[in-house]
């Protein structure tokens, strides 16, 4: 019988988004050892897609050959369920219905293959790589085009009964609020804090106050990084910008921990470049609306992973979680 | 060796509320074989109030004598902190400051003894003897003088870091709403959906219509009991009460099963007797705020427990959780 060698273990990452798919080839540090990407949106077919994938992983798998094991794979995408190793229904993905996605990756590649959402995907990662090493406890919340998230209570993630868990940006913050753009709902967390928020708020600000900087930019220009520019700028309508979409997260944040008590909540995606405009009033509405048994105890902070590899690493965390 | 016969085994579970404590000698069927109740204001040193406990209780272990095992000792009570076993800062108890409260009932019974808060324990009972048997992953909601909450995910209590996780009553559903009398807090779920919130929306209601039947009780004799009475009556703005009061508690409840996906939500104490005049806005509203894929999945239960024993057979579900 001859012992492991951890270091010779490895996974393969894939994270796969509406446009781009990023995979790499992972060991037990966290370092990407290999990795590529394909398009998305060019495989009709969900097998042409997994071909297309094979094509390109087979010969990076050939090279490390019998100096590496593969332990398996692992893959974040939207509306991936963990249990049933499906992606079901994924509105910005081109494979419609229900598609058993990870019995087709072990078809192909001989490999066993875990599925989870993007953002479970990322809170494992951090987790066993990134800011949360260590951490029993804790809630990722990713703020990008939209808002997402995983949470980790007791060490293990929350998938809930049908594994659809953890879909806190559409928990709604403000009753009767701001109509959600898809979903309809009115008032959600990720209506004001995702890049698309920022920037619905921004056109609003902007519009009611003519002297802003904001109004130098043409319409469709608008987004978080030409308001961080203002507000860097100092101009205060962009700051405010910031300030109120740090409010609502604030808030929603208060609700969260009085749900699960984390030790931290980490925050991660695109719409964090915004750094302290948005921070200093999410923590400040965070505490208001704790119940003081939770006050100055959750820490507040931003994710530690590359951003170019977070999705990979957490892709292929899910592989050593079992 | 001989085998472990769990007939013989029961558990001594113990309900501390602010008024009165409740205890029970329960097996593992759920049955409780032997109970009593103290005071719990009478006694202003908790090792005053260990001992009391002491004289009630231990006659009844000398009567199943070498009949019966037991385990050990669950304790509900507020602010039990289940980590360290203290109770810790609660405002309706006569013993101030951090109670060490396990290693007391230990040293004094000879028996393990975990500590959780009442509703969390009252989750615990539901699993083990209620309507939740065999679940994996619900949420419990009393809805007493306040709103309690224990919180299941993947068979296990979430207790969060420091052991307080499940404070739902206290998450706001209506920012900058209704202030609560207790923690100051504007718009918690708990400043509308508790007995206590029931009868400030009655009084606030029966003000604005001077019609309604509320109108013919003095200003002491208006609550959740005789808001039902009159709602039983067909009085329009009692009926209001009730459905204000389901919808505010839907909209909530959509939020937390957006975060944890629950199989289902179990709703226990005083409140639910007002039954479907709560019940079925509680549902629509819950229904309407859910995205699609949670939709008409999570059963919105009321309790099966008897009520005089749930609490009891709740902290005794402590022992065997573990």
């Amino acid at each position: 019988m001859s012992l492991i060698d951890l270091s010779k273990q490895v996974a393969l990452g894939v994270d796969i988004g509406g446009t781009n798919t990023k995979f790499g080839i992972v060991n037990h540090r966290g370092e990407v050892l290999d990795k590529g990407n394909l398009r998305t949106d060019a495989y009709e077919k969900v097998e042409d897609f997994i071909d297309a994938l094979y094509e390109q992983v087979h010969p990076l798998m050939e090279k490390h050959g019998t100096e590496k094991h593969f332990d398996g794979i692992g893959v974040g995408a939207p509306n991936a369920n963990y249990y049933k190793g499906t992606i079901e229904l994924a509105p910005n993905l081109p494979w419609k219905g229900v598609i058993p996605f990870a019995e087709l990756m072990t078809a192909k590649f001989g490999l066993p293959c875990t599925v989870t959402n993007d953002a479970n995907a990322a809170a494992l990662g951090e987790m066993l790589f990134g800011a949360a090493r260590g951490m029993k406890d804790f809630i990722m919340i990713t703020l990008g085009t939209g808002v997402g998230s995983g949470i980790i209570a007791n060490g293990n993630l929350i998938y809930g009964h049908d594994g659809f868990a953890g879909e806190l940006g559409h928990t709604i913050v403000k009753p009767g609020g701001r109509k959600h753009w898809s979903t309809g709902s009115e008032g959600s967390l990720e209506a004001y804090a995702s890049a698309t928020g920022i920037t619905i708020t921004a056109k609003k600000m902007r519009a009611e106050f003519p002297e802003s900087m904001l109004n130098q930019y043409p319409e469709d220009e608008i987004n978080s990084k030409t308001v961080y520019e203002c507000a860097m700028k100092e101009d205060p309508i962009a700051i405010e910008v910031f300030r109120y979409t740090g409010q609502k997260l604030g808030e929603a944040l208060a609700n969260f921990v009085m749900f699960s008590s984390p030790q931290a909540i980490l925050l991660f995606g695109g719409v964090i470049k915004a750094g302290d405009f948005i921070l200093k009033p999410a923590k400040l509405h965070m505490e208001r609306n704790l119940l003081p048994i939770f006050r100055n105890k959750v820490k507040l902070v931003f994710s530690e992973l590359d951003e170019a590899d977070a999705a990979i690493l957490g892709a292929s965390a899910l592989v050593w979680e079992k």
